[in-house]
């Protein structure tokens, strides 16, 4: 019951038909991007997800992680899966070929990475966190630093860790405490920090830890941060390692889910501070740490879809299998696959992880682009896009993979809440994404005040405009395609009406942002994620009309659109009405009467 | 950070102006149940709960109950907890005198089930399903069978189960296969029961297991099931216990949460066959049974009221007490109650958890009504409501409960993710209340086919017609209250539309009914939570009014209401969509191709 076979057609219909696999691949450097080495890719991948992390799954969240004589041991089967990994190249899927990369495009690893988390959550976050560290050394180290560790990083044979948090400053950065002294050409490193993941492990001979601190003549708050190169073992100058650095894992915390993850309180310089290596510019260390992020951001919207796709698969399963009562025009006792509620509850969860893969595979995509397009108009296009849509990957992703997760349990009955069906896990590890990396409310209010008030609108704007396009187009693409038309042009015009309010709101109302941030995160979610669905029927209409490939696969693209559109669109009206709402009934109860 | 206060004032408010305390208590039998006598007990009650059950709380998930040589062992402090919850007289509040019950309405237990199930809901199951078994007791046994086994009962000194599903029959029963066989003045029973709560335990002398089964001669399906009464230790005539009878737990199941409560795996008659009593006639088994769950469900109803309101006091102490960033037009950085989204955050979880207790203490009162009310016509009309409303309470309580729990985590971020925390355990534990006595879906199918086709939708007329009614009183109860009138009319407007669809449309589609089932039950549930919060503000601006009592209480229902007019009500446009949308995009997948 808790196996995982990676939904490549569909991936492939995603990449090819809506994320525009073939405009990326003509992007300099990317030429050998073609579907078929992408399907070969995939195919690949499918297989160490499926037959290699996927099985790791349950033992992991059985075993879990432990901290013992103060290193950590990973479950049984992590270590050579992970060098499975490392050897099949996966580390570096869209790295610079310079360090050691594959080169290929950021969508094809988001695919990728997709595969990675749905099969095994826990495991996935250690490359995820690696990931964020080589994006912060590639944009902001000097040559040294970038020679000593990228290669390492990219090919995964060591990994990275991302320590910002402590204990009393949690999403708020102004208040880091842990200090950097200079001592010659490095620094030491003192301070306790908390949530730190994979903190420890022995997969890699090293772990190079990313450390959020300040220098003596800092000045306070966000503005007085430096981001640090700490490795747990020093590294030589010939490239071979040297003592153990002053830095250890202290304790683990014990957690709702993602167990294999060891979730690390680790403590710097407890004997002469740890060495570390300034990492871009001194107080500079936010905007080094908002690199990794956004890049992370994405990284954990991708674990929405991905958690969303694994429960799917189970509840499918479980409900073809499932004998139980009997269904309106069928004889005897039947599968409950065939009751309606419970097919309501699999088209729920279908539909949206298929409109959620759409949004988040097409941001990869603008983020190829927004890197490599050669024009620097197009370049800041896409950025503008990536930039507006980030937020939404992240937070509305992660809160529809709770909805999945809980409807995944549901669909089991009684044998969901039992931890042994496996259902369960999916719930408890998905818990974590909308509140690691920034929780939705976060993602929130980056939205609604760097993305939408900030430009005025105007990247929302043009944003609606290519919503409005796809609506045109549907009216002469079949019955099934203009059956859905109406649902997305009234959400199109909620999304549209809640960001006049916002724009005109706020300027009068310090609480109105804030208070209409999540529900116009999750309408502007909502529309998007129909905005690609109806893409998704106009091209399954034109695939048809050719008669073009599996016919029954696109039929089944259509008959998804159109639940989406009758089931889930609608809810925008109710995100609109919230955020109508303002912020009087929010901000009116007193403190102490709550 | 997990204390319990029993919210006393508010439960007070509703028992006295939403539930008709006033009324119920000039029915016959209930003349003692004055407001100062309720008053107290509800006193007492909250001290035992706070004091002596929530502390049990995480100590029971921690340790969880244990199977060990065959006896299911009881986290530490359970046993004494249980004793005291038995002397004061807890166990038998609602239940008949002459059966040493102390006779108070079921309206009061109702609010003291709160308390039990929001302190600790793995020990409150116990007492729940005690119950079950003394109402299948008083509805159908014979004589004999009461004096023997309910005045142990009623008092708690001994405990009931419900012996229903066996591994191939989860929710439908028509193919249970357990055996009863005429053996002299007994039967004896031979099958596997799983998922039984509580099923057995040292807390009390014996236990009392209530079995579906079928006679030799039994006719197929549900019209073949017969009750059962089987205790574990067989009671001699002078009511002394001899010897144990052929009924064992066999295993425990690991589960996401309730881990103090045992879910056992029954086994009756691995030797002989278990001696057991006939309870009501032979083939009748599944309407007794139906006097135990319908008590259940309500009684599970108020597990969503309870955990919801503990996950409320927990996240708004951690949100009063947890400093984090800056807030508009603060100084400094402030405690995270004063950003505006953890307070939607907070406003949803607590005027939802208010509107499911009205609703749920409401259905209480006119269950008391139903039973007590002398005249036989006004007996039946509050059948009718409580008919009406019982999956309603059931089924949406539960679901909204899920929304607060998780909620519940969010506002804690990473820290709620950390089991130390607490906030993870109301979510765990709640997860199963949407499931057991009857699913969700079990739940909505229940109301749309007995409860609203059945009567061609008379009795969800008269509902809507009070509803009606005090969209009419709010017009003339100043602005706050004329300020929800407006959501309240278009939610019920939407209540009439789908449930005017439904009648409409089932004759016609067989799967319409289904396929619309839980989003009308959501949209009821919504409805008449907000026709709830309306009598709440229209009470509280009386209040106000008179210059009566606590004005900031007064004020804060205002507030509470006008946030759920404004966040919660509008949900019902989406839920009527998704009624209207019909069962086409549900039902028209292959089931080849989920």
């Amino acid at each position: 019951m808790t196996t995982y076979i990676a939904p490549t057609l569909e991936m492939q219909f995603v990449l090819n038909e809506l994320a525009g696999l073939d405009t990326v691949n003509t992007l300099p450097g990317f030429e050998e991007a073609t579907p078929d080495l992408v399907d070969a890719v995939l195919e690949e991948a499918a297989r160490l997800a499926s037959e290699v992390l996927a099985p790791l799954n349950k033992i992991g969240d059985i075993e879990g992680s432990k901290l013992i004589d103060g290193n950590v041991v990973v479950p049984q089967g992590f270590a050579d899966a992970y060098r499975a990994f490392v050897e099949g190249g996966w580390a570096g899927l869209s790295r610079n070929p310079e360090f050691d990369g594959q080169g290929l495009p950021g969508l094809v690893s988001t695919a990728v990475d997709e595969m990675w988390n749905a099969a095994n959550l826990s495991f996935s976050l250690c490359p995820l966190l690696t990931s964020g560290a080589v994006e912060a050394l590639e944009a902001h180290a000097d040559e040294a630093l970038k020679r000593i560790y990228l290669p390492k990083l990219v090919t995964g044979e060591w990994t990275g860790t991302m320590n910002l948090t402590e204990p009393q400053a949690g999403s708020d950065l102004s208040t880091v405490r842990t200090k950097a002294v200079p001592d010659g050409d490095h620094y030491r490193i003192t301070g306790q920090k908390i949530y730190i993941t994979w903190g420890d492990h022995e997969l890699t001979e090293n772990i190079v830890h990313l450390v959020l601190a300040r220098l003596p003549d800092a000045p306070d708050g966000v503005k007085g941060i430096s981001l640090f190169v700490v490795p747990k073992f020093l590294v030589n100058e010939d490239g071979t390692l040297g003592e153990h650095n002053d830095v250890h894992a202290v304790s683990l915390e014990h957690k709702l889910g993602v167990n294999a993850s060891p979730t690390c309180v680790m403590s710097f310089g407890d004997e002469d501070g740890a060495v570390g290596y300034l990492l871009g510019e001194p107080n500079k260390g936010l905007a080094c740490m908002f690199t990794m992020m956004n890049h992370a951001r994405l990284g954990v919207g991708i674990q929405g879809v991905a958690i969303a796709e694994r429960a799917l698969q189970q509840a499918v399963e479980y409900a073809r299998d499932r004998v139980q009562g009997s269904a309106p025009g069928k004889d005897g006792r039947v599968t409950i696959i065939h009751h309606p509620d419970v097919r309501r509850m699999l088209m729920l969860m279908r539909s949206q992880t298929e409109a959620m893969r759409a949004v988040a595979y097409l941001t990869a995509a603008a983020l190829d682009q927004s890197h490599s397009a050669p024009d620097a108009a197009e370049r800041a296009r896409f950025q503008t896009r990536v930039d507006l849509l980030t937020p939404v990957v992240k937070a509305w992703s992660t809160e529809v993979a709770q909805e999945v997760t809980t409807l995944g349990v549901q669909v089991h009955g009684g044998m969901g809440y039992i931890e042994e069906t496996g259902a369960a896990q999916f719930f408890r590890d998905g818990r974590i994404i909308t509140i690691y990396e920034g929780t939705t409310g976060i993602q929130a209010n980056d939205l609604v005040g760097r993305k939408i008030v900030r430009d005025g609108g105007q990247a929302m704007r043009d944003l609606l405009t290519d919503i409005e396009t796809v609506e045109s187009a549907l009216d002469g693409a079949g019955e099934a395609c203009a059956g859905i038309k109406g649902a997305l042009s009234e959400g199109r015009a909620a999304l549209a009406r809640a960001t006049d309010w916002l724009l005109e709101t706020h300027p009068n109302d310090v609480h109105a942002a804030g208070s209409a941030a999540v529900n116009l995160l999750m309408l502007m979610g909502t529309v998007v994620g129909g905005w690609q669905m109806a893409r998704a029927a106009l091209a399954a209409h034109a695939k048809l009309e050719s008669n073009e490939g599996d016919a029954k696969f696109y039929q089944s693209k259509l008959i998804t659109a159109r639940f989406y559109a009758e089931h889930v669109l609608p809810r925008s009206g109710s995100y609109l009405a919230a955020v109508l709402a303002g912020s009087e009934s929010i901000m009116a109860l007193d403190d102490e009467y709550f």
